[in-house]
């Protein structure tokens, strides 16, 4: 066998060897990440397998959870039971189709598949990014929640998934910045401004006077700017950033509005 | 508010306004990120923050299965009920806690902690790396086993998790060399050599005719094979690899055993 210990002629050696049996499904984004030292790609490809096991894992406990809610099911539908059993069994079915809901969000964006522009609404997109933080954000102790829903929907054409990740990231910077303080808040604000509509993400709450560091695993809020700069960038949206005098981050994302009969609306003036 | 629209002065501004508030959190990982280009970085920014999300819907999913299981409990412990009821409470109940395991074994890997070595039984690794891609191998018609446990246990020290992520890379890039062959099959063999215990991952089936594409979002086996290597290293580890007559790799890991007192066996001579 040949050793991979690590030295440069016997890793090149091996390399070639497998590469020869190897089909050529590289995507582009991976070729730059031979640029990273070892620490770094070490991370990245802890991060890629993470997502490997992911869809896996989800599938299973999908599995699982139909299991669960079809006999929960057949029980509630048995005659003469107890109304006490009756109910159970509707917690259990209740609950198993919630988690499946919350599992199938993480599938979809989880998904390595490159979409196709659709009709998006930001209300929907909202809910679904604070679902997928609440229980981070609950154990953070920041509360959070979503305004201005009653004047939607907010309609607007984009590849969903990007623009979930753009708001995911509005998100998780600014929790890292407002972690620790008291009375942290996080509001995602929607409305129209113009043939735009806009989402925003305010944070809140009093510094802490000790500077706490960032949690284990940080990305780094300048290296998530500029992904959030060339994500906005793609979707056509205008990123704005401001900080508010209550001394949190306000990030707002503007994108054209497209109406309910599907047209975007007319090129904004800038 | 500072328009944050991709211009390197407009982004200079912001970050710097942003870092004020920005605690110094990051870890010596992110800093090569900035290596890479927009690409590159904006995929590594989406598989950070399914890692981010993945925690967040997991306890979330966990607490539900908890309830369900919970209840299904209650429903078994009522006395004089019918047997077929019960039978489906515990269908219920097995079910959730199957998923509780699944889910709590994904959650482990996930984690941003640094952690010490532990001893580690290969044959329960194994097993766990199995499960974490037993849904996506069935889907890809790779029959996958484990050989060689009744010998064990196969006992070493190392960090968990890095060996975990060394395993699921060479699951992986086994999986990603025979998909698409036609009897596609994966052996995981655990045996001893001298002091060291041995975990193997071989491959074999029959090639296609036509070379398939690999999956979209695919890490690329060479840049897997840097990282194989320098884990291997840090685990004190030797990773060996070759290709097999019925052309699949064969990837081979040999670490110090350790015996049931809790010694590490001599240094292998080399």
């Amino acid at each position: 066998m040949n050793r991979l210990d690590g030295t440069e002629h016997e890793r090149a050696r091996n390399v070639s060897s497998w590469r020869s049996v190897t089909p050529p499904g590289r995507g582009p984004w991976t070729a730059d990440l031979s640029l990273l030292g070892d620490n770094a790609l070490e991370e990245v490809n802890r991060l890629w397998t993470i997502a490997q096991v992911l869809s896996n894992t989800v599938h299973a406990v999908k599995n699982s959870l139909q299991v669960t809610g079809g006999n929960a099911e057949l029980l509630e539908s048995r005659e003469g039971l107890d109304p006490a059993i009756i109910r159970r069994a509707q917690t259990i079915r209740a609950q198993a189709t919630r988690a499946s809901d919350a599992l199938e969000s993480l599938l979809a964006y989880s998904r390595p598949v490159s979409e196709s522009p659709d009709v998006v609404e930001l209300g929907d997109l909202a809910r679904t990014a604070l679902e997928m933080r609440s229980h981070s954000l609950g154990r953070a102790r920041i509360t959070a929640d979503v305004t201005g829903v009653e004047g939607g929907p907010y309609l607007t054409r984009a590849r969903r998934r990007d623009l979930l990740q753009l708001l995911l990231n509005l998100l998780l910077g600014s929790e890292a910045v407002i972690a620790g303080w008291s009375g942290a808040k996080i509001v995602i604000g929607l409305r129209r401004r113009g043939s735009d509509v806009v989402i925003e993400v305010s944070a809140s709450g009093s510094p802490a006077s000790a500077v706490t560091a960032g949690p284990a695993g940080e990305f780094g809020l300048d290296l998530q700017q500029r992904v959030m700069a060339r994500l906005a960038a793609e979707l056509g949206a205008v990123l704005e950033c401001e900080l508010s005098r209550e001394g949190g981050p306000k990030l707002a994302l503007a994108l054209p509005a497209q109406d309910a009969a599907g047209n975007v609306a007319p090129a904004r003036s800038s």
